[in-house]
């Protein structure tokens, strides 16, 4: 699975006080800087190694040979020791790879407001560099690491067509404060394929606006979220623009709906469709308001079809609709349509609804905008997680 | 409490399965029209009961004899049926005080999607209607049987200044899909004094938008927030506009803050408030990004000091904001400024956010504008409300 020119490791380094993994590294074989494009939260709270990282790759005009990154303090809303820490983080790993600092990238995720714990991180850089293996047991280890509340590892690949022996693959974390903008929460794509660092960029951009940026678990925008790509080129193949897109969308919708099956307390995973909105804007619009209502998300939890929640989210989300041509279904079961409820086959419905993955529609009957929001359920494990004293 | 020139009376119906009362009436004792006002809420999806009280108060030129509510049912999304019940209850009860049909305002509140159980009604309505009491108790009465998953009657009153003997009064509910847009969840307010319906429009908007519409339990607009606001004129006196709306408003706050207090699920009352914004729309508006996170909100559960939160809302709202410039607090506990977390007395900041009524403050340092959202904690109980197939 770890495209060719690419090793990778995690440790516990002492970050987590329970001692998880929580340091990972993500580095060329050849220890030499390859083609790389990011892309970044838009939250204007933007963390340290944000700042950090998009200063590097500025200054190295697109290049990188090692991203760095920690989980058990997301190093966000630190101040200028914050920034200090996250390019000490970056030079001692260059240092120990024979790199420039810019050519390293920084990461963190975890708790806001919390000091790095920098000497934890200089002391285990060593160890974790000279462990940096071209496995796939390897990449796991690295996804491993960068889990916060994640339950599970997030990994995906898919070849690269047209391009033979080119591979395409990533990892990710993100399970709450999800709802990507222009980003998403932490991920690596890793690619063997030659991509000149200005068309990986916007390949990059492209399949995270069709992907992560289509992820809403609670409407909450990280400080930390980074999606970094990189080309070893060791394949020895140049690859067409449509191909790369299409084989990054996969990597990166696979490492979203992982992110949404992982979701904080989540018990569903749920696709929230809407068509037939004035513009493709106006239809994303009006299924994020759907995706980030509290009181639809308990009725997905419970699985009750309470589409009455549905229709009120869609018409106070400043969209083009008229209630009496809204058409309301779940999966293939319609609810309401021409202003009144459709009766429904009651057990069928709640039997789709009991299903751990399921579909929400909504036809607003205006124009041909379309679009999806993936999203999950608001539980009681969600706010056991969220209200702790942590 | 009860304003002159008005009766109330509550009742069973048998509209809610459980036998709680369900069938409200507030009535002119003299059973002829007097001036009113109204506002309605703003989801394009207004139920059947808000689009013929809409009509009737156009129709009668802003006179109304009788407001009749039930709750079980919120009558909405149920097509022309749904119009023909709201209807034909205003009919039933105008019939029964000698009032014309468009002198009548109809409310429902509770699931949507249901038809009205119109015949429980009709039945209900000849008793409800001789039952009509001037005393205080009937008001309670009334209040009581508005209630839905409200724990407590909401009732409010205050004298009207420089208009001796005048009183203003109210009655609301309101516990969950509560964040008024223009409007609020049910209530009816009263006074005696004499007020012109135009000016009392005029006077119940101002109340109105620095009350109800500065609410949010859950981001949810309904489907049938209505505030109707009746004046007899009983007491003789004219009124200044300032002090009718200071009375006004002083009733509405008070009904907005029961609400909060009575949120579905909710442990904690908390006033967010934003200082030092470019505008006070943008200062309300960072005020509903944070008071609307699941993230912030499970935290106020858990009294977590969690202002990393609030400052990524904060940063996320759309508004002019430099995070190195942003001051939060909990009360009088600053957390965070100058882009640095902030050394506080952990055991004091805790024993604040221990406390069921709190107040959490963002001062973004860009200009004067400031804003205030009530609101309330997510907690384990709002997920139980709300799961359910009910």
């Amino acid at each position: 699975m770890i495209p060719a020119g690419f090793a990778a490791q995690g440790l516990a380094s002492g970050i987590k006080a329970s001692g998880a993994d929580d340091l990972a590294l993500v580095a060329t074989v050849s220890r030499r800087p390859v083609e790389a494009a990011a892309v970044f939260t838009r939250n204007l709270a933007a963390a340290a190694p944000v700042v950090v990282s998009r200063r590097h790759l500025a200054a190295s005009g697109g290049r990188c040979g090692a991203v760095i990154m920690n989980s058990g303090c997301a190093n966000a809303a630190t101040g200028r020791a914050g920034v200090a820490a996250a390019e000490a983080t970056a030079a001692v790993t260059a240092r120990e790879l024979g790199l420039a600092p810019e050519e390293v990238l920084v990461c963190s995720t975890g708790l806001i407001g919390h000091e790095l714990p920098l000497e934890r991180i200089t002391a285990a850089v060593p160890e974790l560099c000279s462990g940096l293996e071209r496995s796939d047991e390897a990449l796991v280890q690295a996804a491993r690491a960068i889990m916060t509340t994640d339950t599970r590892e997030k990994l995906a690949a898919c070849p690269l067509e047209g391009s033979p022996g080119s591979t395409v693959a990533g990892i990710g974390k993100g399970a709450a404060m999800l709802a990507p903008d222009m980003a998403t929460m932490l991920a690596v794509v890793l690619t063997d394929a030659s991509v000149p660092a200005p068309l990986l960029q916007r390949a990059l951009g492209q399949a995270v606006e069709s992907t992560f940026n289509r992820l809403s678990i609670d409407g909450c925008t990280s400080t930390n979220d980074t999606v970094v790509a990189l080309a070893s080129g060791e394949s020895g193949r140049p690859t067409g623009e449509v191909e790369l897109v299409r084989a990054l969308t996969e990597v990166c919708a696979s490492l979203a709906h992982q992110m949404a099956a992982d979701a904080e307390g989540g018990t569903k995973v749920v696709h929230v469709v809407v068509t037939g909105a004035a513009t493709d804007a106006e239809a994303l619009r009006a299924a994020r308001k759907v995706a980030d209502a509290s009181l639809v998300k308990c009725s997905w939890y419970g699985g009750d079809p309470n589409w009455g929640r549905v229709l009120s989210e869609v018409c106070t989300a400043g969209v083009r609709v008229d209630p009496d041509r809204v058409e309301l279904s779940y999966g293939p079961h319609v609810v309401f349509a021409e202003g009144e409820p459709v009766a429904s086959d009651e057990a069928a419905l709640r039997a789709y609804l009991a299903q751990p993955e399921f579909e929400v529609r909504a036809d607003l009957h205006v124009g041909t905008g379309k679009g999806e929001i993936l999203s999950a359920d608001l539980t009681h494990g969600y706010v056991d997680e969220n209200m702790g004293l942590s």
